[in-house]
């Protein structure tokens, strides 16, 4: 009998995070204020960002950090989500690959956000923060903070970016089911979105743009935090129970995977499967090849530069050591919001350096023909982000083909695409299209960069 | 340790559906074919209908039918569905009453439809048959049969009702997405519907009309099959898998539950649920409550009428002894697409007939207010089918408050609303009302039954 489903009975849920800086070789650069050019201190950061969060972002001592108790209580509502044997891909694809997929589209709003997302609240209610802002892209982060919120207690405001509010109307229509203030990014609401507005009318907002207008709102307004469901350490550190649960349930399915494969953005989703595993690879003990999905359109891992920059488009945030293509890089509109982002995390960043992960960059079209083969088979629509890591899954089942290696491919499953549908309607009538950036204007972009900072 | 869900264990899962005809008291009278004014037999209706699923629609005897094993693997792949204790929404309801729900939104494709689009589609392709074709209220069936035709390798075509098109346009793209073709009925594709038009050429369709369609293209197509989601015995029995695992899940939580509610379309998530803990009143063991919760706006089982009537608009299906508000009734535009339909299957119908179980009609706003509440509480956006039971449920949880009785309540999640959102918006912007029938609608109705049907 196939067993095709893995599940963790509830006592064998992680009761800690894995916090992969502790065992870094090259510890990541520091986060750096950008009048002083000093390194950002806890308290600094504690002025944004929950006091808690920020002593975890700066935490370089300790490899496993407890998850408190009333996070675990919220964790087991959902949690452990299935490991998946793709049978059904493979048989499609022909390969002697085994291809598992870890699935996080069935977590509450959908995606694998609210692992963060539950954290990050409890932390600020316990802290006596009332309310909190945030950005997001897709709408993913977005709706899961939303609703964290909402079982915290606390007021709620999303800066959403305006393309993706025009490509995915219903997702708003989710937060604000939540309860929560919505405003499409950039907006006439701040000062930052002004100024960008000023600049370029049209601007169909990013992730840069939206975390602007949401640090300047948390800034301005008592007892206020910002949040964010990407890059930082704090946000990777909280998505680890996913590659903790997954290293557990690849054990009950008898294998190890060769190969680990999530779609990037900002890097949440793939430090959440990937790090966990990636322990063994620092330790020496296991030689697993992690491989980071990004969009064609916005290549930072692979065509972007090692270079201190701002997490945000106007400049707010301490300065950040990424893998990026300049903090006013505008990408595409490409349907995969959450993956329109100019930079990497600071640890993500460390470790290409350091060759642990490498990125592969996906053309918007090769990443839809990947969903809809999935949704197919697997019988689950992708989110068009995590439609990059199937593709990138697909590459690497089909090079097994040619070889006949049977590897062990596991990849993360971030998101459903139910919001998405628009975006797979475009692509049965044929209207979607790639956009690769061109070597000038990524040139362009960086070059303008190290003007800005010295 | 607060325990919240419940998941069996993968050998825990139940290998035959459980078939109530068998031991109710009272046998559901025959379907009757309107021009011989005969019963039908298996072979009548297997110029409709799988030829398996035709004697499963008949069969009086046997209690207990087995699940295919290839239909078993399937479910595997999915189920257990998660029973879950709300102990979110009895805290904001202040309840004694212990709430649970069977979690079945989290299926492939988001509802409980899934569990007989596989055996169907499975039986059609044992069969020979190539194509299979059907209707589709909300969508959740018509995507369920989507995907389950997909995997089986048949050709499938969707009548979807007009209005339903309309207010949730992603269903249509889900359906797409699985290679399905997708009309919108009434349609000038079949006589049918063009008598429908021709006679009321805004017609918004309705089940009844898409069902005729559906009907027709089956039995003018070579080698194609009609498929239904519901209504009848051959659903309901596939469904039993719900209430099955759910009555194995509630022994896991040491409870039994008082009362079962599901909301009411055609009966097959209600079927599911209740049936298998319905034979326990049925051997006088226990004494549950069994509540269908059907619109106010479609109230067949509070105020229709006991009597034979055809299952679509057109009068193509046999004779169907059923509650019924006439099978030229037009539901209001509600958003609970799936409930708007005429008539209750011929096994519920004599359920209630014989005081096993009974309905309660629920308004559209005040089964919003239910979704919300169980939204930001249980973190889940129900569909507005699913609003109805949890609207009903919440109302036994407030007269619990009143009487302090601890009563256990289990209620079926039968889909998530996420293709749903533009129904939470006009909520959340105050557009929706509610549409209650007059007595002379349903008077009118039922008499020309009375005339047509002798």
């Amino acid at each position: 009998m196939k067993q095709k489903k893995f599940i963790l009975a509830e006592n064998e849920l992680p009761k800690q995070w894995y916090n992969i800086q502790a065992e870094m070789p090259n510890k990541p650069l520091p986060p750096i204020n950008p009048q002083t050019k000093e390194p950002m201190t806890a308290d600094d950061l504690s002025h944004i960002f929950a006091r808690e969060c920020s002593i975890q972002e700066l935490d370089q001592t300790h490899a496993w950090i407890d998850i408190p108790e009333e996070v675990q209580e919220k964790y087991r509502f959902y949690r452990s989500t299935p490991l998946v044997r793709a049978y059904a891909l493979e048989e499609a694809l022909g390969t002697p690959a085994h291809i598992y997929f870890k699935n996080e589209s069935v977590n509450p709003l959908g995606s694998h956000k609210i692992n963060s997302a539950l954290p990050q609240c409890y932390y600020c209610k316990q802290e006596g923060t009332t309310n909190v802002t945030t950005e997001t892209g897709a709408g993913q982060w977005g709706a899961a903070l939303s609703y964290a919120a909402k079982i915290y207690g606390l007021e709620c405001a999303v800066y959403q970016v305006k393309i993706t509010m025009q490509q995915k109307p219903y997702r708003s229509s989710v937060m604000r089911t939540f309860g929560a203030t919505v405003v499409g990014s950039p907006s006439m609401s701040t000062r930052a979105g002004k100024d960008i507005i000023t600049r370029d009318p049209l601007h169909p907002g990013s992730l840069g743009t939206a975390i602007s207008e949401a640090v300047e709102l948390a800034v301005t307004t008592p007892n206020c935090k910002y949040t964010l469901g990407s890059v930082l350490n704090h946000v990777a550190l909280h998505q680890t129970i996913i590659g903790l649960e997954a290293e557990k349930q690849m054990q009950m399915a008898g294998e190890y995977p060769d190969v680990v494969i999530a779609c990037f953005g900002g890097g949440s989703n793939f430090a959440g499967i990937a790090f966990p595993f990636m322990r063994h690879n620092l330790s020496g003990e296991r030689h697993t090849e992690f491989i980071a999905a990004e969009p064609e359109s916005c290549p930072k891992l692979t065509r972007g530069k090692f270079q201190y920059d701002f997490g945000d488009t106007a400049g707010y945030t301490p300065l950040l050591p990424m893998y990026t293509l300049g903090h006013q890089f505008k990408p595409a509109n490409i349907h995969a919001g959450g993956l329109r982002y100019h930079g990497a995390g600071m640890i993500i960043s460390q470790l290409i350096k350091d060759g642990y992960m490498h990125g592969v960059d996906i053309p918007q079209l090769e990443s839809f023909d990947a969903g809809m083969l999935f949704a197919r088979t697997e019988g689950i629509i992708p989110a068009p982000e995590s439609c990059h890591a199937i593709a990138a899954a697909i590459r690497e089942a089909n090079s097994c083909k040619k070889t006949g290696e049977e590897k062990v491919i596991l990849f993360n499953l971030s998101g459903h695409g139910l919001i998405d549908m628009p975006s797979y309607e475009q692509y049965l009538s044929g209207e979607l299209i790639n956009y690769r950036v061109s070597d000038e204007e990524i040139e362009r972009n960086v070059s303008q960069l190290e003007q800005i900072i010295k």
